[in-house]
């Protein structure tokens, strides 16, 4: 094991996603020499315990990355936007976790299970997929290597904390008002600058972040353009509704998958069973399949409901569940920065 | 406007849909002369108003049915296996809302809306589909006649409701008990009689009824079973996979569906805007879409999201969200009543 420790920043240290960067920095036990918290001139100066150390929060400004290694971007992109390039040309490597570079042709869109590869193509700046593309391609990952993957379509049931602290305070808001026969503030769902809010608590809203001109959203389009880009492979077709349900934490996905070949289902669950990053939870008989409650706090992706579709003979349906804020998110980062430092050293 | 009444019996008639079918019966003029509440006989002796008389809810026993027209069945399966037959016996037309005979060759599965010729070759008994089922193929219905039905794939998002009261109660309680920080008491969702129960509060459980040998849940298979047989074709393929979400009230519905002609996506909007039972909430652009709290109470079939698939020329992606307690069942129950007195005087 290398001894070498790392000066680490994180860009929107106090957000529903930075907070969780913090934990898995620690949890994974990441070589930190130096940690920065970095973020908006509103929440600079509070103040963030990290391994028993007080760190105050500081204001992200090109300055303020000097000296750092990795820089940790989850602070929207408008901030990215406005400073990964900085960090950058200061010698960091960036890591960022919003939409402004993934689809950048001069930046690695990076999970580490499925496209450790593209890593070292990287410029400086590497992306972090979109939580619902993230667990989706990993679950994919050993059925694209094995039989390959014609074409998806893909449903999801997406936490409300995809949207941050704001989205979460506004479901426990929403479910006391209704719960106490009181009226419901609409302020943040589906998207907070768009003009229209709804309740979110005892509903669906088929409307994740803003619409594209093709009448699919934002949400569904990073899916498709995702997948291809991650798989590195612009045949790949993708179809995606995503929506939003109410629950806290843990994203869930119905996948449908045409494959190449014809495939066996047992070999389908050993494939996934041996897969990284992936836990298998797949008995209906049993009552045995992934649940958004069951992965909250876990880092792997859950796959159940594996079976034989009935209207394509090359055709699987399978149920996906992870941590959005998690695999989706946190850990998806923290695991891209060990694994160039991996990549580095062998 | 013919000036018969009906001796009506409704069996459940303390159950969630037995109510609706209750409210239903007064809200569409239902032509009622004598309205007779049967139940359980854990429920007889309750007293139920209806148009401002009391009625008490008797035993259903086979005697209950002596001079009925009409005997609506919402009483789960088992009760209607033993007591739909004892009902036409005695002259009534059984209008049964479980699933204990849809399948059956001599019962016609009718959703007025799609397939109302079928009602002419009914032997006493006919069956309302499964709520699921109901919305989707009203939702289809005017697309199978235009252009054809290659195959379907949906993932649907179902209200506790189609559980029954105590399902409902169970999510309420669940709720509360969240929100306090008290510890969560599971005994109903998401199936009561098997061995497992799962919190369903601010959680997704991806099974639906019992499992199949298939892997499919028997949710998914009605589904697949009722679509073919109330479009009357066996060549459609659908698969399904049936998902209950924290919402009370209102099913919603991820549809893919190919199509056997290509389409044009004005005309498909034409096409549903002009179907008999079906709202078009279509224009993603001013966050115009269906969700189940604005459905709720409704007696439509809501559509929106509709938009060209990205990955099959003659695919088309729809977001289709209906009230399982009245389109689901309890207004398609009594639409299919009413359907038969026109069509018996026509």
């Amino acid at each position: 094991m290398s001894a070498k420790k790392y000066h680490v920043a994180v860009v929107g240290a106090t957000g529903a996603v930075g907070q969780e960067i913090l934990n898995t920095l620690d949890e994974r036990n990441f070589p930190v020499k130096e940690l920065r918290l970095l973020s908006s001139k509103r929440s600079a100066g509070k103040k963030i315990t990290f391994r028993g150390q007080e760190i105050t929060v500081q204001e992200a400004v090109p300055e303020a990355f000097e000296g750092i290694d990795f820089a940790l971007f989850s602070a929207g992109g408008s901030v990215s936007k406005a400073l990964a390039k900085e960090a950058v040309q200061r010698g960091a490597i960036v890591v960022d976790n919003t939409n402004a570079f993934r689809m950048d042709p001069e930046v690695p869109l990076v999970v580490p299970e499925v496209n450790p590869e593209a890593l070292d193509q990287h410029k400086g700046i590497i992306a972090n997929p979109n939580c619902s593309t993230i667990q989706m391609v990993v679950a994919l990952k050993p059925l694209a290597d094995r039989y390959g993957i014609e074409r998806i379509i893909v449903s999801t049931y997406q936490a409300v904390s995809g949207a941050g602290w704001k989205a979460i305070n506004e479901l426990e808001e929403q479910t006391k008002a209704v719960m106490a026969g009181e009226e419901v503030q609409k302020n943040v769902l589906p998207v907070g600058k768009l003009d229209k809010h709804y309740q979110q608590a005892f509903n669906v809203i088929p409307q994740v972040d803003v619409a594209e001109e093709n009448g699919f959203t934002l949400e569904e389009m990073k899916m498709v353009r995702e997948t291809k880009k991650i798989f590195a492979d612009d045949s790949i077709g993708v179809t995606a509704t995503c929506v939003r349900v109410p629950v806290v934490r843990g994203h869930s996905e119905s996948v449908y998958v045409e494959l190449k070949s014809d495939y066996d289902l047992d070999e389908v669950r050993t494939l996934l069973n041996d897969a990284p990053g992936v836990v298998v939870q797949d008995a209906i008989e049993e009552q045995i399949y992934p649940m958004p409650l069951d992965a909250s706090g876990r880092t792997e992706v859950f796959v159940g409901r594996l079976r034989r579709d009935l209207t394509h003979p090359r055709a699987l349906n399978m149920w996906v569940v992870s941590d959005n804020l998690l695999k989706g998110a946190a850990t998806n980062t923290v695991q891209i920065a060990e694994t160039l430092i991996k990549r580095e050293r062998s």
